[in-house]
C-alpha cells in the first residue's frame, strides 16, 4: 500500500523534530513512489514557521522535502489569528481554509496521523 | 462521508487551542449534518477543565459547542486520580470508564484523531 | 474487533502519563485477547526512557506491561541521534529502523494512534 501520512504541528518549538521526522520517513521509503502522499499541516502558532524569517536551517530542510514531493500546508484560520497574509509566507506552502478539517478529511481518506 | 472526529486533550493549557479547533472544524462544515459526530475526550489533568471554576470563556465556548452537537467526555480514571466526583463536573460532560479505550474504540469505528 | 493500538511518545516527561494510559487501556479490556496488539513507539529523546538508569518505577511499570503482552519499540534513528547503542537499552525493547515509519505502517494496518 502506498504511504499516505499527514503530520500535524501547532507549536513553533516542534518544527525541528517534525522536519527530522519527515526526512526519516522519506528515507525509510528509499525514494517515494509517485502515489505516495506526505503532508505537513501547520495550524495555531506553528504557521509562523512559514515566514521567511523563520530559522534558515528549517527553511532549507522544508525546501529539500518539497523537492522530494512533501506538501506543506498552512491553516487560513491560524494565519488570520496571527495577522499573517498569504503573501507573507513561503510560496511553497499551500493554504487551506481550516487546518483541522484537512486533518479530518485526510484521515477519512486513509492517511495515517502523526503529531510530533 | 459524514465527519467523525475525536479530539484528545490531556493538558490544561491546551483547552483554548482545542476549543478554537473544534469551533473551526464546525464552521468548516457550515452546519453539522445529523450524522456528524464530533467528540472531545479529556483525560489526565485536562479533566479539570470540566470543573465549574474553569475559565469562564472556555466554559461558555464548550456550552456553545454542545448546542451544536459536540459531545464532551471525561475519563473516569482521570477523575479518580484528581479526586473529582462526577457531581462536581459540568453536567453536559459524559463520563467513560477509560479515556484511552474511548480513543481506541472511536478510531476503530472510523473516527479521525486530532490532538491539539 | 480485537484492539490494535499504537502509543507514540517523543518527550521524556510524558513517560509517566503514557504508562498509566497503557495500563488503563489494558484494564479496560479485562485481560487481552491473544489477537490484541498494543504497542508503544518511542522516538526522539523519549528513547532514553529505555536506558536502565531511567526512573525505576517506570521501568517496573514497563516490565509489568510487557508481561501482559505490550510491545515496547525504540526508533533506531533516535538511538543514533542520542548516541545510544542497542546493547545499552533494556532487552525487552525492540528496535525499528524508523519510528515514524512504524507509526505510519501500523495505522495503515488498522491500529488506532494515541499520543499522550
Amino acid at each position: 500500500m502506498e504511504p499516505k501520512v499527514i503530520f500535524h504541528i501547532d507549536e513553533m518549538q516542534k518544527w525541528r523534530v517534525l522536519l527530522n521526522n519527515v526526512a526519516n520517513l522519506l528515507m525509510s521509503y528509499d525514494g517515494l513512489s509517485p502515489d505516495a502522499k506526505i503532508e505537513v499541516l501547520a495550524n495555531s502558532e506553528a504557521v509562523k514557521g512559514y515566514l521567511p524569517d523563520h530559522i534558515a536551517d528549517d527553511l532549507r530542510a522544508m525546501d529539500a522535502l518539497v523537492q522530494k514531493g512533501v506538501r506543506f500546508v498552512a491553516c487560513q484560520n491560524a494565519l488570520n489569528g496571527m495577522k499573517i497574509s498569504r503573501e507573507q509566507i513561503v510560496p511553497f506552502a499551500d493554504v487551506v481554509p481550516a487546518g483541522v478539517r484537512e486533518l479530518a478529511d485526510r484521515q477519512m481518506a486513509g492517511y495515517a496521523y502523526i503529531k510530533p
